[in-house]
């Protein structure tokens, strides 16, 4: 690596090779990484909390096992993570820092033992880097956190970087971790990859557990990897991923599926793509250029139900995060402590009857089935939409205006990533161009059901085709 | 067979054999009761669908397979049923008879297909001799049905047989059917086999396909088997409980359980003796002091969460019944269609709030897992408890003191009986007795998770010894 910012960007495999071939070692990296960490993020605020001593005390342990043999491949060597800083998104349990949640609640909330993913990491030798922050009880898609303070888009300071996993998303953009663990009830792993250019996959139903990461709506909460690229972002999935009974060493496959070469592409463009910002379609129909040329098959497909999924979502996802937030016992009664529009939520939740909530699950279903089937009747492999009809809107932007309407800026981001969520289906966000400006589009791809291998494979042959070649400024463009 | 009274009362297998016996055919035997129904019927009004053509039509088939041949077994013997007019309860979906779910909405409803359990029956070779009376929707217990007129005791006519399966237990406690398949949400099986003086089962979760009967409260919901005596019971239940992959000719062992010879019993003492009445005390305690001579070990236990689950299994069941309700279209459309009691109840399932359905969900696993808990730890393989704290109401009766305390009669009856249903165990009821006025009193034995040949072999052994040894009268007593 010739520049610091070669190293702070590099992939998974580069420093995995360069641990290999002792041109670097997990502890200078650590170093390098909290050094860059306690420069850069006063301008992104991704992260909340870090433990210095704890992440070289890992890195040192991985540097041992990796880095001191004198020739071949370490007995000790735990695979592509090992001695690779990763981040987690604050809302899931460590022992090793405390945990918030990103709200004034848990300010001092010390879990007593790691969520499943993080316990996953830590097997597979990752270094702990630090814990990022997040919208307040990951309840919303912007991170723009009344108590720890707005994380901003590293792309443009002065926007947001998408959440509820938006430090994640940042610190990534802004080469702050080489991966990080978000949660995603609606989009929040894929809405924040989206807007700050980077990979974000939602897994499918059962993929990755969900122990340990703070419940929002307990039925529609998925855990699942970010990072800068589809082959870093498969290595944390392997890492995380539940593997059966049968405990093989990658769920992934070692050859390329034949489907992948030609996948079968579907545009629900009914409700996916009605309302689009043009430089975000822009990107999409290049992206679509690309997959043409790459030999896939497009067609356009309808999926039933989504119109009355979208309330579904709504309903079940107000309904359960409010019976969690009162079984906690925080709400009502610390409701002064919450932020204004997640306390608003929490209050929406009260109100939802059970005969909608039960009507919610049975939509649900059918949605689901519907989705499924249209895969299987059209023959097809997986689902392309934007992952968000617009690039990052600005800091407090409540309202969007698109073709001369206005929209609600909250609902736009969550409008095309809460199917994946209600039909349980991996689903996948791929940056896919800039715009005029200069802010990242996110391209989404989504699968039936335990396809996420597919998913990442077609994911990787686009971005190896159209990659997106920047980085940000670290800078208000204002 | 000296009587028509011996052979209106006469077992399953007293039948079979006289069957292949040729002493007796399945037409003859089909004809009688149509004759006895035709005759008593208007007294108990247990029926509401009858089809004497088709009845006879099975009668004739099930001859010519089990008498035609001369010696030996025949090839065509489909078993302890075959030739066997049973009930349905008119809540189970049937292609030969219009199902009206005792509702004026379904008064001309006919399902193109037949309900799982019936479907199984016909398969076992049973004669379908009619369609019982019930509460109306099955959303109650009296069985005062306000469309089709209340079903009356056959101990008693001016007293309610129970519900919601009422007419299935009078039609058995009158000697108009052989057995009956019922439903039950929160007693519906077990409450009126306890005041009409037979058995009823209510299998453990996943035992009995509840597919086809029209739904009450679709997580709480069961289908069960009716009978005169277990023996009878544990013949229909081998009918229409779902065998698994392997296909076994019986789910009940062959051989009787060491277990069985001396139970462990525990008496939940706390909530399930709290208010009883003193003819029903008394009743229960000579059941205890049989179960003593019979070897079995008693105990005391007491079992946590029963008074929350109590407003749990409340909250749960008029959600979902209320959900489906609207569902078909029938609430509020045809709210004037109903009578009052149901509607009452219907209107009541639209004020659940979601939160509080999630919270009686999560109650619900934490009473089920307590339940069988204290099974385990207390080494018990039983339960016991009056099945109903009173012998049978007046019709209308809808207050009852015990001990002067004023008590509300439909939740006195349904009292003991929805632990079972929440908990997903099987229970049986069997008599034990009759109160001084010479009413039917039921003694209720719950197990763990599908083990029901356990309890219909410890059930067999107590009505072995404490055979009920009387017949209702079909009079009035006042």
């Amino acid at each position: 690596m010739q520049h610091d910012s070669d190293l702070a960007f590099a992939s998974i495999a580069e420093l995995g090779n360069l641990f290999r071939r002792r041109k670097l070692s997990p502890v200078e990296l650590t170093q390098f990484l909290l050094d860059r960490i306690e420069a850069l993020n006063p301008r992104v605020n991704a992260y909340l909390g870090l433990n210095p001593a704890l992440s070289l005390r890992q890195a040192k342990a991985a540097e041992s096992a990796l880095c001191s043999k004198r020739r071949g491949k370490s007995r000790r060597d735990l695979g592509p993570l090992h001695g690779i800083p990763v981040s987690l998104k604050d809302n899931l349990y460590t022992r090793d820092f405390p945990t918030t949640g990103g709200a004034e609640i848990l300010r001092d909330f010390q879990p007593l033992q790691d969520a499943a993913a993080v316990a996953s990491l830590k097997k597979a030798g990752a270094v702990l880097i630090g814990k990022t922050n997040l919208h307040e009880f990951a309840y919303g898609v912007t991170s723009n956190n009344p108590h720890f303070g707005a994380v901003h888009n590293p792309w443009d300071l002065d926007r947001i970087p998408g959440g509820s996993s938006g430090g994640s998303a940042a610190a990534l953009a802004a080469g702050l971790c080489y991966g990080s663990i978000g949660t995603d009830t609606g989009g929040s792993i894929r809405i924040p990859a989206s807007l700050c250019g980077v990979v974000g996959l939602k897994p499918g139903l059962g993929r990755v557990s969900t122990e340990g990461a703070i419940p929002l709506s307990t039925t529609l909460d998925f855990v699942g990897p970010m990072a800068r690229t589809v082959a870093d972002t498969a290595a944390l999935f392997d890492a995380i991923a539940l593997h059966g009974t049968t405990e093989r060493k990658s769920i992934l496959p070692r050859t390329p599926s034949p489907r992948a070469r030609r996948p079968r592409i579907g545009i629900p463009k009914p409700f996916f793509l009605e309302i689009v910002d043009p430089e975000v379609e822009r990107a999409f129909e290049d992206a679509l250029h690309v997959f043409r040329k790459l030999g896939a098959k497009i067609k356009d497909v309808t999926l039933p139900y989504l119109l009355e999924s979208e309330t579904a979502g709504n309903v079940i996802a107000w309904a359960e995060a409010t019976c969690y937030h009162q079984q906690a016992g925080w709400y009502p009664c610390r409701a002064g402590e919450y932020g204004e529009d997640v306390r608003m939520r929490v209050q929406m939740g009260e109100k939802v009857t059970a005969v909608d909530y039960l009507k919610a699950l049975e939509l649900r279903e059918k949605f689901t089935s519907g989705f499924l089937l249209a895969l299987v009747e059209n023959e097809l492999d997986v689902l392309i939409a934007p992952t968000t009809p617009i690039a990052a809107p600005r800091i407090g932007e409540e309202k969007i205006s698109i073709a001369s309407v206005e929209q609600n800026t909250r609902a736009l981001l969550l409008r095309n990533n809460r199917p994946a969520n209600l039909g349980g289906v991996p689903a996948i966000s791929v940056p896919c161009g800039l715009t005029r400006k200069g802010l990242p589009v996110g391209l989404q791809l989504m699968a039936g059901v335990t396809n996420e291998a597919l998913l990442l494979e077609i994911a990787a042959r686009f971005e190896k085709a159209a990659p997106l070649n920047a980085r940000p400024s670290l800078q208000s463009c204002a």
